[in-house]
């Protein structure tokens, strides 16, 4: 049976594509998705897809993963900054985190510099925009076990 | 048709006038809704009216208000100071945000000294108790063109 | 008629007993609300215990219980570090609260040694395992009139 | 006999209009002046209006006001983030206090964003530009009793 | 033989219900020896209770309990927020340490806020007067293996 | 000829008397400047007495003291915390110079808990109230050679 | 019978007249008793004066002192910005504290500029060397009431 | 032409495979360089790989390739965290430059956690050990205009 | 008709040549100016040259050279450090500004390493004593057009 | 023989007039080599005029000017702002160095606003590009004694 | 008569070798004296060697040795972090003092970085257990004049 | 086959004996040498000598010594307080590493209290001029098995 792979976005992604082109491009989240879908056929891996502007669903999403999934890409957004509660719930689970952001957190405000998720992810993939998303499944499926 | 207005209240707001009456007054926040339908009439304006305890409510509250409204009021009570996601929903959307806290923030504990949301919003109206809805009102219409 | 504890709990602690048990130890949350129960039982005290993963909705428990409970005995967790709301929602109400930590905070991470509930609650207990809630039980009770 | 208010403007202020319009816009200090005398007309107050560049005309007006006045709306400009006298003269009187900034000083250089002012101010209204002179007196004169 | 506990109390707890009662109360340290000793006869301990002024003392009691006792339960005052000594000396030990505050440090200044205790002992109690060395002990006593 | 000693008074200490009795007592400055002239008198000293709200005019009376006076006691208010210009006046001159507070400035906000002038002052007084100018001039006039 | 005051001095100053003259001068401890109880005796009062390096000891003069003496001069030396055992000393005593430095400790090293003392004394004088002992027997009687 | 890539690698990543296996693994750089050359040829793009401890070289090396090559992937190792030159030389420089860490630096000391790179990088790879090179290079490579 | 420069000159800076003649030598401030004027004959401008302890002075020396004058030095002196003001007021005028200091304020107090003119200077010139008006002379020059 | 005088120019500044023109201007270094010559030229003193991307090999040229020439001019670009080891090269020399920077580095980055050479400088000239080299010489030349 | 050395020891060091083997190793404070001894045998010196756990103890050996010894080792342990007593004991005396420190307190918790002797002792000898004290007798003894 | 032992010097440390006598005596790095020549032939160790101003050249140096050595005696200077590169090299060796010092540095300015090399060495000798050389090789010699 296929292992399967978990791609959760925080708050304010489902704007994706809408909002502050400047920053984020013109691509939306279901564009992300279905590229992402077609890379996990392409590798052998099935994938749920999910956003949420809530920190309680992304806490619960990353529970659930740690039960089902076999590893999990994670966008948290805003609350990468501010949510003890998700560094919390990942530190929790079993199966290797990568952290991906859109846009370089590094050249923006301040206190984007600071990440609760990044010490307890497996590593962390920045600036790349979209692309970002194919290569965290990349490196995350290279340290899932067959 | 009638321009479109939200009054957006964070958590706890519920509360008004049971709680710290010698911070918050005694006026409940059923009471300011009542204030601010009627300025909402005299000056044209149709009013929508919520308040939610849920961060990601208030994203969500805020991401509505950018497709359906034409200026938002917005206080965001203890989330103002922590909230970065509150801040990137108002960064993603395109119409006027008037910030509003009852009690004058400045006068209190430091960590109700910075706000989240004030670099974010077109201008902020605090200390001045119920009254700061109206005054709200006036400021936030005045920017929303005819 | 008994007067009512509510014990409320905080994100990840449905996980108790499974996750990090260097830390944690093996108790699941089921055994100390089991254990929290017999207490009450022996005490003469009836107990809500709930657990929630939002931040919403342990301000709204609060709310809940101000209105209708006789003392809070709340173990925040990842919340306790970064809700102002919750500093709020217990400061909103007349009854007695009780901050319970699982592990002794402040021989973790810095950014666990700060609380903002400790300076709204009656008093703190921490680093005792599952043995704190009854500690706490002791303690609030005392602190309840007749 | 009408009651009196006081608006007093801190230092660069007299340049208004002339100055760095991206900010602070292209109307002059005289224009606010003219809308003021007309809103206090409209209101039944009367009004003085005084500009200063010195950080100790600012302490004597406000010290005259105290004595004559029955309420003071104040810009301190620069003098917002450095001046410890003026929050001591502010402190020293009897009268409510309103606080202006023209621009939204939380969106600009960091040493913007503390004020001497705000906490012994009743409260405070920034980045409405001129139209804050007009929420201000509204706010002013409802504190002020008949 | 029966098992052996320590209580070691700080800086000017010898003048207990004497001072500052709305912070302290007015029960005496006496008061407390003696309900200890009673909860320590009805758990089946026997207890030896000091107070004194000195760091240095501290550390030698502190040295002698490690070598004697089976565990100490600690109310270092203000030497909780100053003495690396202390620290060093609980660390050299191999008996479980219990730390116990009359008042709520985190609701008073800051420099109360930090202490060189916590991370070296097994729990923290605070907040709950002279009934926190009870349920220290009883905290305290269920570490001690028979 | 008499010795002279000029006495300076910063921002607001016209008010003495009138503002805050509960920090400043009810003395004014015009009782403090009577005592102080007796007192010189007493001693055999003639004494120039100044208050002003501009730094700028702090700044040329000790310039003009260092030119024609013997000794400087300066109470700089307000600008104790803020002024670089005081400090170098006070460096610029080779007369001692002693600093008065009337309240225990250490017991209040924290941005009074520095002073530009205490660096380049013989010694500082505080906290004693009008009675500290009569320490002050002791405390002067015993460094004045004859 | 007669008034009695209690001089306190901390560590090191036993070594006054012999160390570091050109910070401290040649005066003697004794030579300042000598002229202390010269002028308590001026004043009617009675003198005990006292030094030790040990924190602990200068925690039981105080308390001693506040049960037997009228005011308290300390100079706490080396323990002024260290000791939070001193601070909460003099806040369980009721009599009057003055706290007198030597040198001038705000023209020092930077960790001199920090006094857990002030706070709670009633006044400090500091940089009059010797003289200011004379000082604070001025500023201390008068605060005595007969 | 084949578009060319310079891989440049900082201070002691020549000890690659050597050292503290634990952190980096046990692949040389020498393996990695083949790595890339494999991809590089798959990908049809030319590659200079090189490795320097001198941040000197560094800063010449990103000069370089800013003349003659399509873009730069950089794993600065010890000089990330310490290197304005560096930051200045990519600024100075046309081409796409991608930050790659062998190790997860934000689960590493403190130091470590801020980059001069990134700020300046198109975006950053980090914690994926060797096969952050390969994603790098797809990253890079989709960036360089054929 | 010749362009005009106006050196305007802080305070204390009148003592020039009197006070501290280890840091600041012994030319006063009337020979500097002799030296402006012949240089300025020389190079073909007028000059008008100020000095003033008023911040507010400078604030409106500042205002009428954006009007009347062609280029400004200005050596802020104390209030270089402290003076949102004087920033402010040069942000409001159009014509350039060069800064000068005669002592090296970076080897100096830490609290003179800190200037609010330089972020809104045109450059600034330090540590070369008088010279350095004379370098800020020609400086300036070069940036006026004819 | 003619004195000599060393320009010293650090990292990146090779690529002058080629990167970020809108900072650095289109003037290449030769071009203010040449300038330099000149003005040597005219001033009857010889030049060395020197760049290198290496702080190491900047610590040998300030040493080797140490041992053969009469003055330094150094613009350390971007080892300004990190090098000690460049600070204790210039200290353990005994002829003047001037510190140039083309920009002003104050208006930039914040970890551009200290530099380690100032303290060790005799002056700092910034902000006036290419003419601050021909402004350095003047000052530098006239403190070398003939 | 032989020369005389004092070694000092701090709090808890009479543990050693009882306590925490990994960090202090096996040695006893007596194994120490005894080699101590025996070197100062070989180097002609006689020695005195104590250990305390009382800070005033410290100062007192300190003041005691300043008027008896020729020089002094100290290993102030805790109190090396916390005591500036001890740093002004040392400031009082005039003979040479060496700081030893058994482990590598740079390579321990941030609280032991900082050492209030260090900046007052000849040197510091830190890491080499119980080693260091004889090399600190041979650092010690080369300053001591014959 | 001899032990061998490196000594490495950082930047400037080729001019000692000739700058900054105060500090840094007037013993050359060739009279040093010359003395650890004779002490390692005297201990019966080999030594290699060396000394760069470049931080890449130490960091070979260390990798070489890491190959070849048994270990090091590293006196970085200015590096020690600036380079995580020299970290890395050392923490990439396994052979015990010395840090030297010859001037007390935390008796110096504050950027030089900070060492990156403390925590990843042995231990630390400072403070004792050219004898901390022979301590070190002391110290080095007896960590090393034969």
């Amino acid at each position: 049976m296929a292992k399967q792979i978990h791609i959760l976005n925080g708050p304010n992604l489902n704007l994706l594509g809408e909002r502050e082109g400047s920053i984020y491009g013109h691509v939306t989240l279901a564009d992300i998705e279905q590229n992402c879908q077609e890379e996990c056929a392409r590798l052998g891996f099935e994938l749920e897809f999910a956003q949420t502007n809530h920190e309680g669903d992304l806490v619960e999403l990353i529970q659930n993963a740690g039960k089902t999934a076999d590893g999990i890409i994670i966008n948290p957004a805003a609350y990468t900054h501010t949510s003890v509660a998700i560094h919390d719930a990942i530190r929790a689970i079993n199966i290797p985190v990568v952290e991906v952001h859109l846009s370089n957190i590094f050249a923006r405000e301040s206190f984007r510099h600071h990440s609760y998720v990044s010490p307890v992810a497996l590593g962390t993939i920045c600036g790349f925009g979209p692309a970002g998303y194919i290569l965290a499944l990349g490196a995350l499926t290279s340290h899932i076990p067959e």
